[in-house]
């Protein structure tokens, strides 16, 4: 276990950090000041950095004396256009962009462990990179393009973790396999041609097919997906017509899809592009659908998950490491695991004694800054479970 | 108006006539005993009598001494397969069978008028053919096989009537233009791939697809028709499936389209068959459609129903004579007015008095024997006016 | 028929007022202008006049010395929120409004029956009331605002003409019964549970229960309604949601009812309210239905339509008289005759040769001025006959 | 491990009584000679033996001479209603009837548990039910009546196995939790109105009100069932109208319903209720609802399938033994899951070598009777660490 002068001297600048980005906060893509802060922390302690990888990303390296293992740890950095709805004196300082998913303290935690090794390098057999990444809450995300730019060719195993204000500071959950949902968009246009409400027969009615889309589109869940595949197709808009005794000629509908397996994607897809192209047929419409490929399902190694059960419980004490459920967000940490072995992590940072209650992307989101403790503490255990494999 | 010598004489035969028919029911297209009875009595009348023609049919031809039109009168023969419900001297010695539409009414007021101008011969210029019919009832009908065998060559102008138990006895009613209906048929037949009733995805499920393409149907007549054109898509049966816990591998679906216009015809056609294939690739299934064409709209002359209009009051009195709703029935006789000036004519023949208020099809189906002594006299002031016009 | 020196007065001054009147046009329950101008000029004529009648309302009155039916002729008054297309040089003056309907021709050809009565008074029994309309085109309507205000108390019959592209310049239809229909127009909202597209089973999703809602509605028109009774559902607009990956907590359906008849009428809308009730219950959402009653179904009187057919031959010549089909637009003349016997009248104004040739309510609507002479001379007539019979 | 003198005495009487019982095969609820056979092997075996428990079950008991565990183990006896399709010596001599799931199996392979451990009885703590079941295959089935009558009363653990073709013969198959599906039956009737088929509105039309019932129940899954719960709900069958141009008065609907998890079960039964009755509301129609509660899921105790885990590796070789999917068919070991930890177990019994390649309930159905070594082995392993545990 970490030594209790570690905390003393590093935990305060943690809580500053967080802060300090709490109340600097960049939406995705444009984490400028973000990545200057992270390189000039890392710096400060003495790694090896490399900048504006894949876009804003940032890299620390540090590389032991004796042979080993590369591990790649990862932070998330940038913020979300909501805006923040605090009072506290570290609430956003830039209207309209706040810090609502606790990407501050995945940065922290990051940097505190970077501190950690810094000091105790001795310790250290092959190589950790300290890879903070831009652009997770926006498709097409950060992390395909740091893995273009290299950020972790040649590693071994990669770890990342997530503050989770559903579960309690003091607690952690993760699962082997598919563990977060891989969701993607569409959007489907469907062209009919209008006329006067009391003539459909001359018309060809876009409401009423895309109506009837919506219908079929049921079934895809009910009979087409593998009742032990998890799946979703949600329409989350429709909007066909513009008067109410005219009949409609177009009808824009939108939608997303969760799944966690490919084949159920893929097949949820074709379905999707099927029924369109049908059922306008069938209301002698014609339709067109654009379909956005989102992050794949987050699907953690067996071997990987399975030291974070045997780990996870001497952080955070027996009976306060869980089984996941699947979760139907998605996160863009999926392409590092479709690359290498490794394991997501949920850290526990719910307190309602410090009004740390809210859902992640809501206006009053905070953390309890305890479970900063945590996550680095999972880390690094994480981190020493797997050199000790050779 | 008809002498009242005339009633005395043959108004009794006329109802023995029918009380003999009603005994002695044939259904459609096994008239062969009806046929030569009728045949029998318009050779006692002294007619030339063409026998078979188109089937059973019968004609009896009066040939004037003065040029003139060519006028042709059609009553139908045939019984139907209900069993006769009714306990009165003269009900069907068949069972199983029995007149319940009134054809044994028509045919012995058709053999009347043939009576009424064989003795009245003298006042004839040009032709009368008196047309029996066989099958009606039953698709594709005696109609169109009788004008194959040119029952109607060289001919003028068609009359027909038909006993009507929902009008009192007494009136009539008729309409220029579309009057009875087009009644097609359709069946399709939807095939899946059927399996265990809790594995959906390895199956393609017709009832679904079956379900799905009812609901479809529906907007034939919402969205696709004229709303000036009555149409009528009615679905009668669907049956898939054959145990509640098995995926159906199969669905047929059966029904039947009404229609008073042949372009709404054509396109009702059209937009079913299309359904049935669209729906069916939306549900990964195939289809096959057959589609049975029935008899057409029946469309009276605009100039033969105005005479109606003009001539029934006489008969009937002012008051008693009605324009016709549109009739979902359908009635073979359309195919005469498609070649032939003509209008088909509704006699009223219920009477609460004598229990004739089944409706037609009906067990126990009967009508008012006096409604023939106006359908005779119908015919004849018809037959009178037109000739008229030389 | 009228005597050719009337015409050579009265119609360019017919052209000149219509021309001022096109440039000049007012929308619905604004004619304020259009009000004042018609009363002067039936003053001028020597009319005793009423304003403010039902709001913008117009009545002209002329008594004649011999006692006699009082005879209503209307015309409306009102114009569009149409931007003006044409380039003639009578265009509209008004940005954003315009005539395209041709209120502007059918007051001045009231004015121009004024004139020839007050011309030809010595030949006048009964009475003749002019009555100039506000605010057809919109509900609720001038007219039960006119009939509230007394505008055809003790009358006898109305007459009342509109326009028409559609037809050629020279021809005329009516038909009796219904002729235009009722048009009522409905408003639902759907209100749901919003959530995370993902989980859909913490919501209740408003898009799926209107896209169902708008299925179900397409059967009131293929099963509730009788075949034989025209009727129309559509449902103009249906807006869901706000974004593709959020459920969508509310939905709106809006639409237009048209019928020819008042039970089909209070059917289909008792079946909409019924059917967003029980298909909201259905997804465990709710709803309410905001049914707007529009104009009722115009239904010409047998007798007075008759005339019609007698006597528009005689103005059109033979043969450019029909029979009209039923109508979707809906026309708040319905009201008068819900009370008074009398006869709505199509007078074609449509001439390619002179660009008439697009639909009402059209940027670049226009009419062969020329049309205005038959109107005249068909009102004129449609008086003497009526008055003929005493 | 176990002796191979067991094996030597034994396995050719286990595969000798297997033959047996899968030539004279008892269908559910008649398993009266089956029931007589194994309680004349108990008996042989010098097992206390008690028969018509909860109908034809039979219970052997094994009494040790020292304290310890009551540990169930339970076979199933019937058979099933098919026609045995194969051609070898031991084939089905009972025409339609046969042991189509491996009962036979299950049984025999309890008495060769039942032998062994009347063998090496002097190693025996606490006490051992061989419990043989009657009527699996049929709701409300067997285990609920043995229950009822006591055969579990004070026990401890329940083990039971199922011989599995679609694993290879050499391999087993289990998980923690909901493993087999609950699986309800429902019955729906909807009562319309009929009528004419060209007539609709005077009807209640039963077959679209089931059609949008179908479709309306396929969004039970798609939106109100938690996605990590798989679910299904299948429509097996519709039946509606008797005749293609009469409209449908009646529309049958049956279905089941599979679940892991009693709040979606109870959920699912809800909506399905619901929507009969919400859907017949909205088409004018009535409609009733029978919904048979059929087997609960199958819930494995997390600490017994732990053992599996541990135990079975021992017996089939590491690397045999998987972790199994959910599985649809449901199960009446169900019942005891409720009432006692316990472990239901899979056992590969497939094997292309002897044509035991066919699914459970085929007409070729069989199993590698080496299969009933493993079986065994694994019940005496189970049973023998259980004890262990003290």
């Amino acid at each position: 276990m970490m030594k209790e002068a570690f905390w003393e001297q590093w935990f305060p600048r943690m809580v500053e950090w967080r802060r300090h980005l709490h109340m600097n906060p960049e939406v995705s893509y444009h984490e400028k000041e973000t990545s200057r802060f992270v390189a000039d922390r890392l710096r400060e302690l003495g790694l090896e950095v490399k900048t504006d990888v894949g876009g804003y990303g940032v890299i620390g390296i540090l590389r032991g004396d004796k042979p080993g293992k590369t591990i790649v740890l990862r932070a998330d950095m940038d913020a979300l256009p909501i805006e923040d709805g605090k009072s506290c004196e570290y609430k956003s300082s830039v209207p309209g962009v706040m810090h609502a998913c606790g990407h501050d303290g995945h940065t922290s935690m990051l940097l505190g462990a970077a501190a950690y090794y810094s000091t105790y390098r001795e310790e250290l057999p092959g190589e950790i990179r300290f890879m903070f990444q831009p652009a997770e809450e926006v498709c097409p995300g950060g992390a395909i393009e740091m893995i273009k730019d290299g950020a972790i060719e040649g590693a071994d195993v990669v770890y990342g973790l997530h503050l989770w204000t559903p579960l309690p500071v003091g607690t952690a959950a993760s699962a082997p396999g598919p563990l977060m949902a891989a969701a993607d968009e569409f959007f489907i246009d469907i062209t009919g041609r209008g006329g006067h409400g009391g003539m459909p027969h001359v018309t060809a009615d876009a409401l009423v097919a895309g109506a009837a889309l919506v219908m079929q589109l049921q079934t895809i869940v009910s009979r087409t997906v593998d009742p032990l595949q998890p799946a979703v197709v949600t329409i989350g808009t429709m909007q066909a017509g513009t008067a109410q005794n005219v009949i409609a000629s177009s009808c824009r509908i939108t939608g997303t899809v969760r799944t966690f397996d490919e084949a159920t994607r893929t097949l949820i897809r074709e379905r999707i592009e099927m029924m369109a192209r049908t059922v306008s047929e069938t209301y002698g419409t014609e339709s067109s659908v654009r379909y956005l490929i989102g992050y794949p399902a987050l699907v953690n190694d067996e071997q990987e998950t399975a030291r974070f059960f045997r780990i996870a419980p001497k952080v955070f004490g027996e009976g306060q490491v869980q089984l996941s459920p699947k979760l139907m967000p998605a996160e863009d940490f999926a392409y590092y695991l479709q690359k290498l072995p490794g394991c997501f992590m949920f850290v526990g940072a719910g307190n309602p004694q410090k009004d740390a209650v809210y859902p992640h992307h809501h206006p009053m989101f905070d953390f309890d800054e305890e479970a900063m403790r945590y996550g680095v503490q999972l880390l690094v255990e994480m981190v020493s479970s797997c050199r000790e494999e050779g």
